[in-house]
This record gives C-alpha cells, sequence and structure tokens, in this order.
C-alpha cells in the first residue's frame, strides 16, 4: 500500500499559498495583509488565488484551524504523560501558554485584537482608578489572615501576586460571563471560584 | 458650629443637572443621552448647562467619580466589620459584585462596551470554539484526580463550574497583563495563581 499520496499540482499550490500567507500574517498581521501580497508571495495572479479561497479571511481560517489542531495533539500529549492529575494540571498551563505564543496568528491577533477593542473603552481608564484601590484592600486582608493565623505567611511581594491574581481571576470570569450572557450565574461562580482560591491560601 | 452650610443657587443647579443625568444615563447610557437631553431633564437651556460642565463626559465623570466613592465607602465598611480573613473576603466579593451592579452607570456602560467591543474580535470566534475542548480536557484531569485520591470528590455540575472558573480566571489573567503590558510576567503569574487554585481542589 502507498503510505503517502503524492500531492496533486492543486495541493502543492494550495499549500504554497497557505504557509506564504502564514509568513505575511506573522509578519503584518490579519488586517494588514491583503489578497495581493498573499498572491504576490505565491508568486501567483489574484485570480489564481480566488480559485482556491474566497477571500483573506478563509485563509487566515484555513491557517488558524490548523495551528489548532496541533496545539489541541500536543496540549492532550503533554497531558497524557504527565503521571500525577496536579502535575497534568501544571503541564497544561505551561504547554497551553508556551504553544499559544508559538502559534503566532492566533496569539497575535488576539493580542492586537484585545488592545484595540480595550483602547477606546471608557470604563477602562475608571476600572485602572480603582483597581489598585481594591488590590489594596485585598491585600490587607491577606495580611490579617497571616495575623490571625487563618492563612499562610506570604512574602509581601507574594502578597501583591496573590493580590493581582485574585482579582484579574474575577475580572476573568466577568468578561466570560458577560461574553456568554449568564450574567445571572455571576455572583454563584465567584463564589466558587473564590472559595477554592480561599481554601489554597488557608493554612 | 453650622452643621450643614445652606446650598448656594449654584450647588443646587448643579446637583439637579447631575441627578437628571444620572437618571438619564441609567435609561440610555452614555452615548445615547445628549447635552440637548440633559439640560432638557434640568429644564435649563443648553447654555446654562456649559456654564457649569465643559461637556457630557465630565458630567458622567463626577457622577461616575460619586459612586465610585461611595462604592469604596461601602466595600471598606463590609469588609471591617466582618469577624475573620475569610469572611472578609466573601464580603469583599458579594459587596463589591453587588454594589457594582447598583452602581448602574459604571456597570452598564462597562457591560455595554466590553460586549461591543468583543462583538467585533474575530479571534473571540475562534476561543469558542477551542474554550470548550480547554474545559473538557481540565475537566478529565479534575476526573483523574478524584480517582487518584488527589483531589477531593466534586459533583459533575461542580466540576463543569471548576473547568470554567480554572480557565476563565487565566482568561482574566491573560486580559490584565495585556491591558498593563507585562506578558513577560504571564507565565509566572498564571503559575502562581493555579497552584493556589489547585491547592485548593486538592484533599
Amino acid at each position: 500500500m502507498v503510505e503517502k499520496k503524492l500531492k496533486s499540482k492543486d495541493e502543492i499550490l494550495r499549500e504554497r499559498i497557505l504557509s506564504g500567507a502564514d509568513r505575511l500574517f506573522q509578519k503584518y498581521g490579519l488586517s494588514k495583509t491583503t489578497v495581493e501580497d498573499i498572491a504576490r508571495e505565491a508568486g501567483k495572479g489574484k485570480s489564481t488565488l480566488y480559485y482556491y479561497f474566497k477571500s483573506k479571511e478563509e485563509i487566515f481560517d484555513v491557517i488558524i484551524q490548523n495551528e489548532k489542531k496541533l496545539f489541541f495533539e500536543i496540549l492532550q500529549e503533554s497531558v497524557s504523560k504527565a503521571p500525577t492529575a496536579k502535575e497534568k494540571l501544571h503541564v497544561f498551563i505551561i504547554t497551553r501558554f508556551t504553544r499559544l505564543k508559538e502559534l503566532t496568528n492566533l496569539y497575535n491577533v488576539m493580542i492586537d485584537e484585545v488592545k484595540e477593542a480595550l483602547d477606546g473603552c471608557v470604563t477602562l481608564r475608571y476600572r485602572k482608578q480603582y483597581e489598585q484601590k481594591e488590590a489594596n484592600i485585598v491585600k490587607s486582608i491577606f495580611q490579617y489572615g497571616i495575623v490571625t493565623g487563618e492563612f499562610r505567611v506570604f512574602s509581601d511581594e507574594d502578597l501583591d501576586l496573590m493580590a493581582f491574581c485574585f482579582m484579574s481571576s474575577q475580572h476573568g470570569l466577568e468578561i466570560d460571563m458577560i461574553i456568554h450572557n449568564k450574567l445571572d450565574e455571576m455572583l454563584s461562580r465567584l463564589n466558587f471560584l473564590m472559595s477554592l482560591l480561599i481554601d489554597g491560601i488557608k493554612k
């Protein structure tokens, strides 16, 4: 049986367009890359390109789907190799983060988009004003808990880190609940997440 | 000594403009409320309004600052009344959430802005595709940890909740690190937050 099928001329050209577009997207991002750029990079005309893909968005989509497939294969494999559940979770976090960074298209677009989307936000300005105040309250509660013996002893640096993490995990939950239109479940989920975190701090 | 100073005509009118604008912002939001609307609500002309405030943004700003001041007073007071650090943290979370919802201007604008900002995001579409896959991996690790005896036993519903919280707290950290331009510290903070969470799950 034939292990590797010979690639057709169509397949070869399709892949050449995809890898060229990949380079351009990584360098210039989705919005600054044009169909003309992608055609030129593949050494073809625009009409040839349109024979294979409807739009640059479709090309981007195919690239992202490929990146994602690879991402999940690597993630699953790393997790399955770790012996304990705790190690599996740590491997999951590290692999997810480092591989996501390597999947440059998705990652770069994500960061650019978040930055752009938040740049125009009026509330972000207000949030920046009060989030330090909130973190200070949380930090002083942690300090109180250390004094009363409820919590383990942490360094001042770790307390800052904990206060930041405590707040940013709440922000993440809030945004995800907004995205998924589940605002009514927000408080119960917040309580659940925070109970886990507090259990993680206690003596 | 006089406890309450009599309000000047200027102060009375200023407050009337603010409370009228407050009603309009709560009902229609910042972008749909015009200076004309605010003047009409106060029973005055536009020129009178401009004598007191530069723009509707300035009015909004004053309202938000007042809401915020009240918010922190209530937050501090509730926290100080709770006897233990653990209870203080829970009071902080609940009071922060419920009061933030009552501070309708800031809260409504925040939710509208997040929705609007994220609506146009290409990556949100991709994220929705892979976030369920990620949550499934995390859930299966939790289940593994319960079987091996590393983690406490949780119901299937709680496992779903935990997987969601586990991921959304990572998203929150990611977004906050993007906002604060601290991408290079992301992995160490992710590890820190996740270690706390994992400690909260263990037996």
